[in-house]
């Protein structure tokens, strides 16, 4: 780890080499850093605030859906996996295991809890009077990736919710399903800025275990697709693995109807892709600890005069908890750096003539635009350009995503539009042979999302009429 | 687990067997389950809520002391153990490693966070720029315990904070423990209503690693004391041992002086055992979901009536989240004994008769202390008898508090003072072997606090003049 006080900026730019530009941006800005474990990160304050504030605004939603919070063992008996065989075959390949304790049975780390979960259900549930019942947790997964990881995207423990249900009815599972889908979206696009495309996953990108899936997926300006979380109808699969059974009103036995959905840490890096420059994180406001950053000119005449206002000004933008930076030991140069490094969404600096004209100088992280503004005025401009630079950024991820969206009629097109890192939408037959074969002919693409369509059109691979149209894209 | 709706209430006296009594308060007041792996609990909703509200107070001490919250790996290097020799002999016999990896090294689940954290302050502080550096985590922990395990009380995952901080100098090091310490206590007494006792522990008692421990201790009606939070001054063993070093403002080198505390779960089973009944939990409405449980008496001719304003009193007192009770399938009688159970604050009774009077029944869950109150009034009190018993279940539990504590001037005095289960004040050395000896002689108490005097008096066990002080009790 490199002391970002030592170094400039970021060495590389964004558009040439996003990757490498990931790795100083997260570093500098002091979001992540490597843990002594490959795969493992560390997640510093400046992310982990952004991470509390999807917690409580995820927590608001859960209270007003009558989600209620709770907390399950972090390690599942190995034959719980083994009892959904599709569960099981899909999560065998990452999972770790302890050392073995006096039990006997392999414990294992949860990647995800529906097994450890639904145990308790089936002991939990005797009646219709007890559903729906609807539980969701905070917690850390450990899934033992061997694809590379990178910090927030990929990594082999990662911080999530993970919300469990139980229905009466088929319909309120559907429902449920694709209403969290859709607060999901909702809470990505408000907080984060970040623009999703929801829908259905087709049958090879579907979670094991789950009778459909629905996902909202991010694009990343390096033509990558981001899936920021998922939420799954289980129809009556894990119900009838794990004797989810229920009395209902006639007194008959009938096995629960499920959901599950989640999203994680991945979020925030999503955020971070989509939104820094060259000159580092951007911040959207509604995510920013200090969304204003005071810097005071300082000359030796003027000195205690321009610190005493900007005190004042930091006071008067209390409410966004605007903090002046007067340390003596760096020059207002290296500060602006730094706070632009740090994403800080207004920068106001205050020097002597400022002071006559009373005014400041308002400066976005977004844009760089520079404005003057008056003292007397300053509470209302700081709040409506918060507002501005929030708004604005979701508005040019979304120009980004949908200027992203083209279409092919062939493999050709496809490999070509791909090349152009666009999302292609193609006909495309939901099946999972097909879709191997689009992967192995693009070089690893797959399904973001498939839709039903009223048109048919011929399948991309296999030449059948199919209404269906796959959004394929390479993907983190 | 039973479903508790098939049975009636808790089916021992408190007084009587208060590990059967906290058994099944865990289970039908629905706080806890077992888990399928030994040593492991499930928190269920209506205690989660409880962590959530001492997380969120937690949260505002944090912010107002300027530490911030960040996340460090799960998984620790086994070699990290064995910098300190003191802690890793302390932990050593509590660490679950995960299977081998690729890695070669063995792979341990965190205990406690001090060695992975501490390897990354070593490289994120160069100067006294960087210092103090206050951070702050809220995770889970495996500690594999050989005792006997209980809910809340001892289990081999419980989620906690941990606090890790470094400073300049020792003086600002100590001061930090010792603030913590006291604010555990305002939070655990203001919101929990568990009184307590703060010092600092022995050095048989002391934290692996720590120079100086200072401890939050509760008395639970059985006997027993239960620490349930510790702050440690950490000296510069582990800066030395993990090489947090920094340039002062003479450029000179000089190790950090550093501090961790931390609180976990169990603070919930503190509360449990210090006001439960033999009708089930007594939760103080702080930390109580809904406040106040409104149940209508209906028949048939007032019905909806009667209904119709249990509602309206529930908009009245939607501020403490006031529930009506409007199950059909259950009677009156089951409802109070259910809402008792599970420790509602404030039940409200309205019949057709109270609509007559315009009044209705108050009932206090701590003292079952009925009263009429006027509708008119409802509101206001509602908030003065909720804070009544938050004060009052403060003031009774301080007062067996004081009432346990006694004094003992031979080892003779001492056990029949434990017999009686009182906390004893002895004169003790300070001193590892005559504190084995006293375990030893009274079968397991300990010292849970040692306080320095101004009077010399005689150790209890070697009969030496001392100036210390210490509690004995048997504990958790």
């Amino acid at each position: 780890m490199v002391n970002k006080k030592d170094e400039k900026g970021i060495s590389v730019e964004k558009s040439k080499d996003i990757s490498e530009w990931y790795t100083q941006v997260l570093q500098k800005a002091e979001l992540a850093d490597y843990a002594p474990i490959k795969g493992f990160m560390i997640i510093r304050p400046r992310a982990y605030y952004i991470w509390e504030k999807i917690q409580k605004e995820f927590d608001k939603v859960l209270e007003r859906l009558k989600v209620k919070n709770t907390y399950f063992p972090l390690l599942i008996p190995e034959n719980f996996f083994k009892k959904e065989a599709e569960h099981a075959e899909g999560f065998a390949p990452e999972l770790a295991y302890i050392e073995g304790k006096e039990e006997g049975e392999r414990l294992a780390l949860r990647p995800t809890s529906e097994t450890i979960m639904y145990d308790s259900y089936s002991k939990w549930i005797r009646s219709w009077r007890d559903l729906p019942l609807k539980l969701n947790q905070w917690a850390n997964v450990i899934r033992w990736e061997v694809k590379q990881t990178k910090p927030f995207l990929r990594t082999r423990e990662f911080l999530w919710q993970e919300g469990h249900c139980v229905f009466e009815t088929e319909k309120e599972a559907r429902e449920d399903m694709e209403k969290m889908a859709l607060e999901y979206q909702k809470l990505v696009e408000g907080l984060l800025a970040v623009p999703l495309i929801v829908g259905k996953k087709s049958e090879a990108e579907r979670f094991p275990g789950a009778r459909e899936t629905m996902t909202i997926e991010a694009f990343m300006p390096d033509g990558k697709a981001l899936q920021c979380g998922t939420s799954h109808n289980l129809g009556q699969g894990f119900a009838k693995s794990f004797d989810v059974k229920f009395l209902d009103k006639n007194e008959k036995e009938s096995y629960g109807w499920q959901t599950s959905w989640g999203f994680s840490t991945r979020l925030i890096g999503a955020m971070i892709m989509q939104h820094g420059d060259d000159k580092g994180l951007v911040l959207p406001p509604a995510v920013a600890r200090e969304k204003v950053v005071i810097v005071p000119i300082l000359f030796e005449d003027s000195r205690e005069k321009v610190l005493n206002k900007a005190k004042e000004i930091e006071k008067s933008l209390k409410k966004w908890n605007a903090k002046v930076d007067d340390r003596e030991e760096y020059k207002p140069g290296f500060k602006f750096s730094e706070h632009e490094m740090n994403g800080v969404p207004i920068r106001i600096e205050i020097g002597p003539k400022d002071l006559e004209k009373k005014t400041v100088v308002l400066v976005r992280r977004d844009t760089g635009d520079k404005e003057l503004v008056k003292m007397s005025g300053i509470e209302k401009r700081v709040e409506k350009v918060l507002e501005e630079i929030q708004e604005s950024l979701l508005e040019k991820a979304k120009k980004f995503l949908e200027g992203s969206i083209s279409e092919a009629k062939d493999m050709d097109e496809l490999k070509k539009e791909l090349n152009k890192k666009k999302i292609v939408k193609v006909y495309m037959k939901d099946d999972k042979e097909v879709e191997g074969n689009v992967k192995d002919q693009t070089e690893g693409a797959t399904s973001r999302i498939i839709e039903e369509t009223k048109k048919e059109g011929e399948c991309i691979v296999s030449g059948e009429k199919v209404n269906t149209v796959a959004y394929i894209a390479k993907a983190y």
